[in-house]
């Protein structure tokens, strides 16, 4: 499984893909960061930011893309913009019929560390050891993005098994429905 | 002038067109809500609003569009998917070359109610009332599509005077700049 993380920002953008393997092992294929200036319009910002999301997506064809879930919570100032890359990202992937999935901060941490309220340089050291990189990869957007590619691949079965459960509790859900109709 | 106003969302997104003529005329020429459940996977969500939107660019042929800028500060459980609403509506004016502007809701109730507290029976009254509407234009998110849209009309003097003024104080300091410079 081909996977694209994105952590998403104006000012600096994270991108990222890995392959998923046997078990838990993954490779790195490609990481870098786009960054849009502040005195630029931010229609501009985001058609910058869309325009190197959709080339990534056709030149490394992912089979999903992982974005990280952002919240209201956060820093105020740039939540907006934040929130603003994001919408622009995960439409690019709906163009192309590609599948989106969003993972909070702390669902990346507790994948990559084992410790979901681990600090950035943890987080950092974690994505180079489980990557094999030779150098860590800066800035902590990029590594962010790894991170995120990486939690996926690893919590995909898991996502997968839930949906499989949802979809079984529905048919079983209608099912009962028309027996409770057909008895009535 | 023709101005396209977006009350951005994800549930309910407002969209009008209005054509300003002289002095402070303004004619409806459209107006309508999309909607999308909130049961659809986000970027479905986002991908039909971006649909919409792009084929009233392609249909109109505004001149400008103008967005409710949303502040964080508003409802927490909503904030999100309007921003994320919102990037992707700049991003499909961006891509066309059509100049984008935001305006606070409260710029928006002060130009049509001359009070920045209005409620939204007042401002869909001041609508009717200012377009020559034969009803009231429902759901709120139509009217304010409306009200953005007539704001903008006659707010653009204005904000083209203090963009011309930006320009003529930046082109002072570079001369200011490269006299101090030749003086060195």
């Amino acid at each position: 499984m081909r996977v694209m993380g994105v952590d998403p920002g104006l000012t600096r953008c994270g991108l990222s893909v890995i392959e998923g393997g046997v078990g838990r092992q993954v490779i790195a294929l490609d990481v870098d960061v786009v960054r849009t200036p502040a005195e630029v319009a931010l229609q501009q910002r985001l058609l910058t930011i869309s325009d190197a999301v959709e080339h990534w997506l056709d030149t490394h064809h992912p089979d999903v893309l992982a974005i990280e879930r952002v919240f209201s919570q956060q820093n105020v100032s740039t939540v907006m913009g934040t929130a603003q890359a994001g919408g622009v990202i995960a439409l690019a992937a709906a163009k192309r019929g590609i599948d989106v999935h969003f993972h909070t901060p702390s669902e990346v941490k507790a994948a990559v560390t084992g410790n979901g309220g681990a600090d950035k340089a943890q987080v950092t050291a974690m994505v180079t050891r489980i990557l094999g990189l030779q150098a860590k990869p800066t800035p902590a957007d990029a590594a962010d993005a790894l991170a995120l590619a990486i939690c996926h691949c690893w919590r995909a079965p898991m996502i997968a098994r839930m949906a499989a459960a949802e979809a079984k509790a529905a048919e079983q859900r209608k099912k009962f429905k028309a027996k409770v109709k057909a008895a009535t």
